[in-house]
């Protein structure tokens, strides 16, 4: 069972549904954002969902009642999952889980950017906190900082940690795993490899030889 | 000039051209959120941009290089404007406002609903700073809390303050332009109403009256 997630960060349907086809048997699930939703319509949440678990990484950030409208609709077009963020509170998480029912809700706990450092940082356990008090699946954490992904893991209870950054952004799935991350998300170095299908096979074998060892 | 933004927060196009069309000659702008896109598509900022300004209410709460995707999205559908969330941190602010040129950068400082209090009101005064910064064009913060607007006025320099939750949210527009709003938005007041174009022409003469005092 592949622990590895595709952020699929391009924005034409046509190279969209065609790398999701051919890396599908490879991964967890496929990550799609608002740049591709943006020009291709949510119609391509639908149409990756036929052949892959979908993400939808929407960073939810609004008032409880305009997250359960996205909630709702990324259901209807047959996500498996949504990124919200904790940032917003406690209620807004609620509400997600809430509408979500059997899809799987996870919440941004830390990011890999510099910026992340200016707020969020400061406040990334008590939103690992409001992830496991309000049911979500799991969290989002980068493995850029695997010592961070450690502290995260220790209170982290049974949420399991996705976590970007590795590959072009400089983590190491190695790194992730052994800090603690259940799924690795990759994007440019599959989407943009010469045989995307060869590369994410390669990092799923590589992930599932990390767990044996 | 009008002071009126209208919150077009219904889901179903029809709807939402008919109202915007009825209401735009009293408004100085449409807000439009992700709800109506998902149900809609990104054409729908089109179309409204054809007779009124369009605020794109996203919410972005990304890192730089996908804030630059969402931005530079929007404005090619037409948009003038977009909100952002500050508290992803002053580089992903600094990316929007580069990629918006003459687009208006808007940045959530407060929220109106509770969960706002668990993180983003201890940073509001902090985000205002980042917002005049790096040059966004104004800042959200809410009706409902007139004297944090009033707080957030006297350090918001050349800063646009937009205030929703007037109305049903039980904000009052005479309060928020007294403690310093330059626009007030409004939503189901407005597109709830029986006659949306008189409501919203109230509405603005209201507003015009508080000016003229």
């Amino acid at each position: 069972m592949s622990r590895l997630i595709l952020a699929l960060d391009v924005l034409e349907r046509e190279k969209a549904i065609d790398i999701a086809k051919k890396t599908a048997p490879y991964l967890h699930a496929i990550k799609v954002g608002w740049p591709l939703v943006m020009n291709a319509g949510m119609e391509i949440v639908r149409e990756i969902s036929q052949f892959s678990r979908v993400i939808c990484d929407f960073k939810v950030a609004d008032i409880p009642n305009t997250t359960r409208l996205i909630v709702r609709s990324a259901k209807k077009y047959g996500a498996s999952g949504i990124i919200v963020h904790s940032f917003v509170g406690r209620d807004s998480v609620r509400a997600a889980v809430e509408e979500a029912g059997e899809m799987d809700v996870f919440v941004v706990t830390e990011m890999s950017h510099p910026g992340a450092l200016d707020f969020m940082q400061k406040h990334a356990e008590e939103m690992v906190k409001i992830a496991r008090d309000e049911g979500a699946r799991g969290i989002i954490a980068p493995a850029t900082r695997p010592e961070r992904l450690r502290e995260i893991r220790k209170i982290a209870g049974e949420l399991l940690i996705l976590s970007p950054g590795v590959g072009a952004q400089g983590g190491k799935a190695r790194d992730a795993i052994e800090a603690g991350a259940d799924y690795i998300i990759v994007g440019r170095s599959i989407y943009n490899a010469e045989n995307p299908a060869l590369a994410a096979k390669e990092l799923t074998e590589e992930i599932m030889g990390l767990e044996n060892q």
